[in-house]
């Protein structure tokens, strides 16, 4: 039936937060007072960081700030749920992945998730704000089960309390599963390193548990200063820290002792993923083989293709759908991050148009849904319905030309 | 005449090093003990660390090291300059940049170059040490004017001590350049970066005197810690960290100030400067436009096409060489990376048979020596006759069937 072309298109890359006092009741009351404080004392840092990462500019920002959309209140979603469905809705998106980071005065709770460690509070505080959101985002993701994959933030100081965090947040329907943060938040030495052997029980629990594990981009944990150039660095560092996971997870042998672990780098420039594999498929080769045999049975890019993700957002998007057959069709899911002003939201059609140009559409289909679905588990029988109602076909994702492959 | 078609190839990435006594000559007297004392303090870390950077294998090195032109001490040309000549003749390389790191027990004075942070003395005594190798090797390269261009290592803590350094490096004949240590080598600060104003005087005075600044891929900051893994991400990062140089130059603006400025990536990956390309080229169009034109006045790719080059030696090079169109056939140059292991020495007609495979014979002609001529303005009527009598053909390089361009 004509329904059946209708997509299902599932977001890998979506934003939402509190407003402070929302966030207070997933507070215990005695960190009410240092959350207060932690937000007055980093009033300051936040302001600045706002300017100097003004990365779009004055007329941009107001030209989207102009759109229809964004003035009906759209953004709101970012902690309405009725108005993020209804954004949901109207962009034909039947589901999506939920990171933290919900702009316009939304901070989590002492600063976990995208800030630079200088902005975050000490690491048991920030254990503390990462479990009130990811309560906050439980109850926001249950408004519409099936739809809302929400992402646990998971401070990775402490690995017991990372693991039961794990448990936690699988049992109370957080599938969308663990949010880490980037390599050198904490330290030179080798604990804070994703191969170090300290991390395995966290690697286990996420396997046995179907939780993917990310890194997103974020903010670099240097202090490249308020001079000119500094606002791009920070964007452009912010990439490459989220891309050194893979690096970390297939020479440590993370891939190869985890099968089933799902590994996604969210908005991270995935159009460097083709240099990486075939850098460490020669360094596997040339570079003392008798070790790698010890630590890995396959070439890495073969643990890329069975287990690694890129979350494709602007601006990066395009360059990882022309760099498809390098990265893998099956290993690339398209991202709005709504409700950020770099996204395709609140044109997401427009956008996908431009980043699929040319693009047969089965393979369209997998990178804007069917990839995501495969690997979050999203029940595709409630889906179904949905995206037959609001789903877009492929000539309104100007796809109708392209010859399908298959 | 036949002999006008004989290459004259340049390697752009070589290595010299002194013994401890060579050295000693080239120190103050007063800084004998200091030296003796920091080789000693270095002993264990310098073994400990070899074990962990044994990054080839047992049996690779066995079969390197039963080459019969290493058994005949070519590898000693690493101080010897009359060994030196030998081997280049041998190999027909008519000229060569020389950094330094020479390996075999033959570390520079108090750890600068390409020693982690860790394993170098105090800032003051690293200027020391670095003029110490900047003299042995004006010495070295006088041997046979016009084949050597040796670069000076320049620490860049003080600007006015720097700038100094490359005034006397150009005078006393170092035409090969200016190593830079790699980024983040001190402090998370925003005087660390290359970006920051402090180092417009240096930038000046390299456009000034024609001398290219480098990064070499060296040992990253970090410790990683003696588990799985780590002698490959110590790879791995040593070529992200010598990367970040052009970003850093490109947005800050150094580039559009300087456009007589070389800039020269060594061993360093060249694979993802595609990548890095076609992001920024988007970023510039898309985040804050107003603010980029206040930086710059062209495209960062323009800049990369004007005055960037990338130092191709293995094991990134045949990558960089499939990716010419994008990298430009004139800012590729091949290095042979002698004496190191992963180079193309001692079989570099064959090395880079494999890594031209399928090129065509003018752009081989450019990236084994024509463009590293131009970069570092070796003499070519001096050259020229040596090339031959030493040179390879093209069908010594096994590119006689490739129709040549232009």
């Amino acid at each position: 039936m004509g329904d059946e072309k209708r997509f299902v298109m599932i977001s890998s890359d979506c934003h939402a937060g509190a407003p402070p006092q929302v966030y207070r009741e997933y507070l215990e009351r005695k960190h009410w007072d240092l959350q207060s404080e932690f937000l007055e004392s980093t009033k300051a840092s936040q302001a600045r960081l706002a300017t100097t990462i003004d990365v779009f500019g004055v007329s941009k920002r107001q030209e989207w700030e102009s759109l229809a959309e964004v003035e009906a209140g759209g953004i709101q979603g970012v902690w309405d749920p009725e108005l993020r469905i209804r954004e949901l809705d109207r962009e034909g998106v039947g589901a999506e992945v939920i990171f933290p980071d919900g702009p316009n005065g939304n901070p989590t709770p002492f600063g976990v998730g995208f800030n630079r460690p200088r902005d975050q509070a000490p690491p048991e505080l920030q254990a503390v704000g990462a479990h009130a959101h990811n309560r906050w985002l439980a109850d926001f993701c249950a408004t519409h089960p099936g739809r809302h994959a929400g992402v646990a933030i998971v401070m990775a100081y402490d690995i017991e309390g990372a693991v039961k965090e794990v448990e936690w947040a699988r049992k109370t329907g957080l599938f969308g599963g663990v949010l880490l943060p980037n390599l050198h938040l904490w330290t030179d030495e080798p604990e804070s390193f994703y191969h170090h052997p300290r991390y395995e029980p966290l690697w286990s629990v996420c396997e046995d548990l179907d939780m993917p594990i990310h890194t997103h981009t974020s903010s670099p944990h240097a202090n490249y200063g308020d001079i000119p150039g500094s606002r791009w660095m920070m964007s452009i560092e912010g990439y490459w820290n989220a891309n050194r996971l893979f690096p970390f997870l297939v020479w440590g042998g993370v891939l190869e002792r985890h099968p089933g672990l799902k590994v996604v780098m969210t908005e991270a420039g995935g159009g460097t993923v083709p240099y990486l594999l075939w850098l460490f498929d020669r360094m596997a080769r040339d570079r003392n083989p008798e070790a790698v045999r010890e630590i890995m049975s396959l070439r890495p890019s073969e643990y890329w293709a069975r287990q690694c993700y890129v979350g494709a957002s602007p601006p990066s998007g395009r360059m990882e759908v022309e760099s498809r057959d390098a990265i893998g069709v099956r290993n690339i899911m398209w991202g709005s991050d709504y409700p950020h002003l770099e996204g395709t939201w609140p044109r997401s059609h427009e956008r996908i148009r431009e980043m699929f140009a040319g693009v047969a559409t089965d393979e369209v289909r997998l990178m804007v849904g069917g990839n995501a679905a495969a690997v979050y588990g999203f029940d595709m029988k409630m889906l179904r319905p949905i995206a037959d109602r609001i789903g877009p076909t492929a000539k309104d994702l100007g796809l109708a030309l392209v010859t399908a492959v298959n």
